[in-house]
């Protein structure tokens, strides 16, 4: 039992995680910018803008957690990439991680990315694979786990960098291409797609965050992939979710161009999560499409 | 002419860089934690704590500068290569760095450090030499630059990134291996050193500015290494400063150990900045040494 500080706890990912984490009998605060505090399923809320410094730093005084699992990061679709609101979440980690060690914490999970990989290659992993982000999105994610990883190993904390590659599921920003198709192909729309050849490492939401429960739970240190280690094509994501939704004659295929820039297979090397965290995913590719497009379907 | 913010303006490098970037004609904003704000000698001082956050943000949308010099950082003698405050100038610089990009800013040059580098060879060089620092510091200045450097080149902002050797001089924090000898000399104590064998790149400190000011005025960006190019063993540093001091016989060779890790030579290829930016120092070793002898005296 540890009492753990949770960040980005009402986002994509951390809606999921505190479930694992009470089941596994800790103590969570989360935290959220939006929504007001209150103690809710076992669950204590805090409201806090992280990158407010002297917000952040009276929180983590305050809760003065064991643990932590950072996942909050400027994610804005489409915006993300480039943003400079990727120094501000570079230098809000970084003021976490210290405040967190200075009050006392001792066992950290954070979100790092698929993008800090120089996206050459097929299969990524955590050991082999160049650094070369081709983003300010990945070079920020990168260039905090250098310092993170260094000032961690100083100030006693074990601190595991678990790098999230293609989650998918109920709860999905709507403007990203899954929820953005299943939303079009429910209301009878055209949904444009691009060519759709990419082949991606995806995993149900409800799978990463029980793999970041998990490596919590490990004593990994530094990188690690989350990922199922399988690929599969991105046309194959869409027509799963157009046969769900019934309507597969709405997709336009090759009506959007790819993304500049995108590799097209870019999978994770999955041996250190089974190994090490002896975690496996436990939500296949179809049954996550049709849970994806029944959450969509019951809020249309 | 240009408006210069000049961080660590008051620091042991930055005392030196008002006067160069005065002769180029530019207007000098340097903004010190210590001191009053006032005009003095043609530069306009500040008085701000940079690891502030709204205290810097003001400052940098106040003076709204088109040009940059940042010197500032944490550089406690004996402290600073592990100490958890490089975290704390991460999140500055990267704050400034928006902050001056936001009110219109175009030119920066950035202290980095010979500590960037793994120390694995003699020579480094800005293009090929390994960057995978031993300590904390070289890590922070490492994981900034590459952040920067991406920032910079989304916001429209010419970043150089301007690695510093081993400068030495007048104003040198006393308790640093040149000064403690000399103040030993000078009332007449043993002075314990090393072995005094590590070949270092020694740069006399008003030559280090002037290359910072060269090197605001070219059109340099990316990496590049402020030293002579040549190396001299910290043991003729010694005897220089010994022979200044009139008390070689006070130097107590090899009372003190090297520090760990240190390696034997640690010099800087000087190409780019002889050949892009036309600069050469100055001041030689025993001049320089001479000088800083009898900075001292003068104190004393």
């Amino acid at each position: 039992m540890s009492r753990v500080l949770l960040t980005g706890a009402s986002g994509f990912i951390g809606r999921h995680l505190a479930t694992p984490l009470l089941d596994a009998g800790h103590e969570v605060h989360a935290v959220s910018s939006r929504g007001e505090p209150r103690h809710a399923d076992g669950v204590v809320w805090h409201r806090a803008d992280l990158t407010d410094a002297l917000a952040a730093e009276a929180l983590v005084r305050e809760i003065a957690a064991e643990g932590m699992i950072h996942l909050a990061w400027y994610v804005e679709h489409g915006k993300y990439w480039q943003a400079p609101e990727n120094l501000i979440w570079v230098e809000a980690t970084l003021r976490l991680l210290r405040g967190f060690a200075a009050a006392g914490g001792r066992r950290a999970v954070i979100a790092g990315t698929c993008a800090e990989y120089e996206w050459s290659q097929d299969v990524y992993d955590e050991q082999e694979s160049p650094l070369q982000p081709a983003t300010l999105y990945g070079v920020a994610k990168h260039a905090t786990r250098l310092v993170a990883e260094r000032f961690a190993e100083n100030a006693g904390v074990a601190l595991a960098w678990a790098r999230i590659f293609m989650p998918y599921g109920p709860g999905e920003p709507s403007a990203r291409l899954l929820p953005s198709v299943i939303r079009s192909l429910l209301v009878g729309e055209d949904a444009p797609v691009s060519h759709g050849e990419q082949v991606r490492d995806f995993m149900y939401v409800e799978d990463v965050a029980r793999a970041f429960a998990a490596i919590y739970e490990s004593s990994v240190r530094g990188a690690i992939n989350v990922g199922t280690g399988r690929g599969h094509a991105l046309r194959e994501l869409v027509e799963l979710a157009a046969q769900a939704a019934g309507r597969p004659e709405l997709v336009r295929w090759g009506a959007l161009s790819a993304r500049e820039g995108e590799p097209m297979r870019l999978l994770a090397d999955v041996s250190r999560l089974e190994r090490e965290v002896g975690f496996a995913p436990r939500v296949e590719l179809r049954e996550g499409v049709e849970r994806t497009v029944a959450s969509w379907t019951v809020r249309s």
